[in-house]
């Protein structure tokens, strides 16, 4: 099933379920908010199932046409958003463009970064900054949300942990990171406010392309309308989200309706070397930073700058027969101007 | 006021009315859960105000007995913890204990971490966990509560947005930190469940206390019974929660129920070096790990050991007449055992 929440009634917003093709939505019953579906998914699930056999089967009165416009975040607020970054490949390049040697351990030992989770945008809410200078920049992942996982799971049981899956733009701050990163404590105002797809989707809506803990499908970014990415989601993931689970609970539990992102989605190149852009016939990249870096490595610096006001960013992934498997994030960065 | 969150009525437990004296509360009438307050906290905090009058005055049915033991954190899960590092000489300290020089700038620009937030402990909650070699260590900490903060709100406004303060338990694993900070993206693994005051409370209940954005009163450690620490926390507090928040909302906004964290509250001693252990008629630590750091620059290796399974920490605040103010954080660390 197909899960989205509008903005309307409070916080966070009111659950619909939305029809396999995204063209029609209807509130959910069983449950007001997704929080409260995920506070019970055992029981809530299988109720939401069935209302949403009965929207593709046309049962239900009140069905309205789905606007990504209305929608919030699945999750508007969360109560933890721990973002990992398992395509090393991404880590390894951004390492080699600053001349920094990448430690063997990243490997083996998942990188994770816990990531503020009160504050989410909407699919089609703009980036709203302050300031261009801060180096403004998209990263396209996929994110799963899970139901509690006890303390201590091991990566094949914390994969039956993993109720949805959303696709994520967390937006990053890319002049900022180098001076919150050289204090030690990690991203803080260099990861603003995530934005999230129209609607997160159960592991089955994915079918074959879900295996292993991966998602096996191309992700696809266009960055001012051309096509900047399309890097495979399954291909040069180091760590499944069964280990990034794992690794997460491994000194606490983790709460229902926590979430869990892959990290910037990067494929190699052909030739096992920096992925080659779109333009190139390469599989691009899933964040201007990317790109920025094999600019670098092959000419000497780079030459795509990072976003501007009025830019607009796309993220989506297709199934099949084409069609939008998540819907689409599509924002455009604006100048925050303070309401009072 | 203050407010205590019982453990009933499902993950967000039930709001309840406390006693300024902590021995009675009473079910809040007014707003079911504290995120539920908070999330209108204009219009619900003047009649939970009114409830506590009355309360005060004894006019209530239903007033109960008030026992820690029964509590939750005020907030048993929420949308952020953010926690600063306001003592700048307590990270002054361990990293002369190190070898390691301390950046200028750490006395200008707060350092704040995000810290996870869906599984906060009680009051009384033990501390699980499966290993000892871990380094468990303890953080006395004072926190505020905030309701919506906007982006990019300066350090004196911010102040205005402080509406609930409690003692914090940020739990640490010692021996986790050096090889999580080393990989660059922040503490995940080394920052397992944090553990709060029994009772959040409102700024005016600490009189006098309470200004600049700052607590005036001592904050009391035990360690297995032994007075470990009792450093002033209006004292050597580089930023205060003005500027602490101001630092969070930099980028962007702040929903209403993030937790900001003073971090580890820490005195220098009399002669402006390291302060001195309680023992020795010290203001003594507010962490083992600042403990050993002493230790480690007078005798050249630490003594005092990390908690053990059995250990005991116990946190407390107490007011001009030796009131309890939030009442104790009180844990045993134990032996985590996964239960299936």
């Amino acid at each position: 099933m197909k899960l989205a929440t509008l903005k309307m009634s409070g916080r966070d917003g009111r659950l619909h379920l939305v029809s396999r093709d995204l063209t029609r939505c209807v509130a959910a019953r069983d449950a007001t908010t997704l929080q409260q579906a995920l506070d019970s998914w055992a029981v809530s699930a299988p109720m939401l199932e069935e209302e949403a056999r009965g929207l593709e089967a046309g049962e239900w009165l009140g069905v309205e046409e789905f606007v990504p416009e209305q929608c919030a975040a699945p999750l508007p607020r969360a109560y933890q958003w721990a973002d990992g970054s398992a395509y090393v490949n991404h880590v390894e390049l951004v390492r080699k463009a600053r001349g920094a040697e990448m430690p063997p351990s990243f490997w083996t030992d998942p990188l994770m970064y816990q990531g503020g989770s009160d504050s989410f945008l909407g699919p089609r809410d703009p980036i709203q900054m302050a300031d261009e200078a801060w180096g403004i920049d998209f990263e396209a992942e996929i994110a799963v949300i899970t139901d509690d996982v006890p303390m201590g799971v091991g990566a094949d049981e914390a994969r039956s942990h993993i109720k949805l899956l959303m696709l994520v733009n967390d937006v990053s701050l890319r002049n900022l990171i180098p001076g919150e990163l050289a204090k030690g404590f990690g991203f803080f105002q260099s990861k603003p406010s995530s934005a999230f797809s129209p609607v997160a989707v159960t592991p089955d809506e994915l079918g074959a392309a879900w295996g292993d803990g991966k998602v096996h499908l191309p992700l696809i970014t266009h960055l001012n309308g051309q096509p900047f990415g399309r890097p495979n989601a399954g291909i040069d993931m180091t760590f499944d989200f069964g280990q990034l689970i794992a690794h997460a609970a491994r000194t606490r539990p983790l709460a229902a309706g926590t979430i869990v992102g892959s990290g910037t989605i990067s494929n190699k190149g052909a030739d096992g070397g920096p992925g080659r852009p779109v333009s190139e016939g390469g599989a691009g990249y899933s964040c201007i930073a990317e790109q920025r870096t094999v600019e670098t490595l092959l000419t000497g610096s780079p030459k795509t700058p990072f976003m501007k006001f009025g830019d607009r960013v796309r993220i989506e992934m297709l199934g099949a027969n084409s069609n939008s498997l998540f819907g689409a994030i599509e924002q455009e960065v604006v100048r925050y101007q303070r309401q009072s």
